[in-house]
């Protein structure tokens, strides 16, 4: 069967680097047999802010409008905006989805941000039971592909931005791994207006990639039943003892330098 | 001289908690004597999507736009669209700024995020020099007040979530702290769904800390001399050791449980 891929991609220019990086993923996959499908967000004006609009007739309470609750309500009625079904269309028939963007302050665009937003409705991306490794989408892969301006020094564990492994954990599981899906490591193409050299060998090195993308595994995440629902999703003393003795998962480098002022609600991790 | 305090807030309804705690937020600080502004994003129907209409006049490169220069350029030349600039004589002329929002997805929705890459224009906010420490916004506080559908132990350290400060590490520092701004502890209400003793409660909590925040000490970062640009900005050997003597800052729970294959571009921290 020929598999499916969705590509999200943010950038308003088609002469853009990320828009060459979009390019060489359609053009890569297809020749590999994939039916590959593009939302162009800026292309489709897509609507980012979360509104009433999102839901078509009649809203459950609209003086206290919870859009959390109406759009699971509307998505189960078949009453979602127009705009917004189409990509869940698209989304229910890929088996892999790439996210392509330039980094917008650590994170994606406002305008991919709105598509995760509107996009992933609570009942179709995810439950409270259908979540993390039991995530709804968990049959399909994601991936973030993006450009950045900082140096990969920059964002090394002693850089000055912190480890990228960090500033991703929000993306990587918080919203993908959250709502089931496969995480591919993320494909990164730091600070592409350096050179031109530079630039055409991290497109080689992406067509490259492309190839064998659709067999690579992907990253590993505690599995959902290593956390007792009983005690408020904390992980299993055992699994802790375990993860532990064997160097588990991320460590951070010193500098996360944050500290925190004695009275705060939040505290520092131990 | 009264502070100004600048309240940037996304909720859909004026029914919400994150209504009433903005609402609470403005009568406190008023009582105290402070100026307080507050842009209502969806009221205001604040457009997120960074595009050339937030140019006036010719833009440089139209082919080949590209965003940052061209706001950057705009900036200089008193160019930028008029919603923009209003946006930015808000902030300058704040002390403090609060961002009010319910958490969508690991972090701020959609609309908050597009005031956020459309506001803090290259030029106007920072530069690559005047960044971090040297951040032109550092004469000013910034701070989260936010809303969560989690409890507390599911973004504890051994938390389903991951440590709620790695959460919030891309928004504090990557954006707040970035600008210069002293980031203030975040506010965080727990599941304000639950009950309405524990909703009644969180909003006295609320209104007594507003009483000193003006007056609290903001979190501490690694100051940007600790890097050496020669070096692409990582942390100076000395400091390093130093701070690991200090058991300084974050340090994240072994659950932070992705690990990456080993073929992979990026590298787990050590
Ligand atoms: C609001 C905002 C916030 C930002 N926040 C961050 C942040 O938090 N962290 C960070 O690191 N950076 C940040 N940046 C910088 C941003 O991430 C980079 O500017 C962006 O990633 C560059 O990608 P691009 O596709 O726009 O590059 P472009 O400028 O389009 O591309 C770079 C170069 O590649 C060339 N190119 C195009 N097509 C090809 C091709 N086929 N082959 C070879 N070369 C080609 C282009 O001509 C250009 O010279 C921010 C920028 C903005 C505007
Ligand atoms: C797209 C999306 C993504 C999300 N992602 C996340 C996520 O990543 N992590 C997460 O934890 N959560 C997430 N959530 C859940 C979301 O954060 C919560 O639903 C939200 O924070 C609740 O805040 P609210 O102001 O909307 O609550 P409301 O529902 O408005 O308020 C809660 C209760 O407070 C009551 N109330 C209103 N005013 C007052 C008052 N004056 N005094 C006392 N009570 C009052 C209301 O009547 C209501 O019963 C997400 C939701 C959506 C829609």
């Amino acid at each position: 069967m020929a598999q499916k891929v969705l590509i999200v991609y943010a950038h308003q220019s088609a002469g853009s680097f990320n828009a060459a990086a979009k390019d060489a993923a359609v053009e890569v996959l297809t020749a590999q047999g994939c039916q590959v499908e593009v939302s162009d967000l800026y292309a489709m004006k897509f609507k980012p802010s979360a509104t009433a609009d999102d839901i078509t007739g009649q809203v459950k309470d609209a003086e206290h409008f919870c859009y959390g609750e109406e759009t699971m309500l509307a998505w189960k009625e078949g009453r979602l905006s127009a705009d917004i079904t189409e990509e869940q269309r698209k989304l229910s028939d890929a088996d892999v989805v790439i996210f392509q963007f330039p980094m917008y302050w650590f994170t994606v665009p406002a305008i991919m941000k709105g598509w995760i937003d509107r996009v992933l409705t609570k009942g179709f991306a995810y439950t409270s039971e259908e979540r993390y490794s039991q995530g709804i989408l968990k049959e399909k892969k994601a991936m973030l592909s993006f450009t950045t301006g900082s140096l990969e020094s920059m964002f090394s564990v002693n850089g000055i931005n912190g480890d990228i492994n960090v500033t991703l954990w929000p993306l990587q599981n918080g919203i993908l791994h959250y709502c089931g899906f496969k995480v591919l490591a993320p494909q990164i193409f730091w600070a592409p207006r350096v050179s031109s050299e530079v630039r055409c060998s991290m497109l080689e090195a992406w067509r490259t990639r492309l190839q064998g993308l659709l067999g690579e595994m992907p990253l590993s995440f505690t599995p959902s039943d290593s956390f007792d629902s009983e005690r408020g999703f904390q992980l299993k003393k055992s699994i802790e003892e375990k993860q532990k003795s064997e160097h588990h998962g991320l460590t951070v480098g010193t500098h996360l330098g944050m500290s925190i002022p004695p009275n705060s609600q939040i505290k520092a991790g131990v």
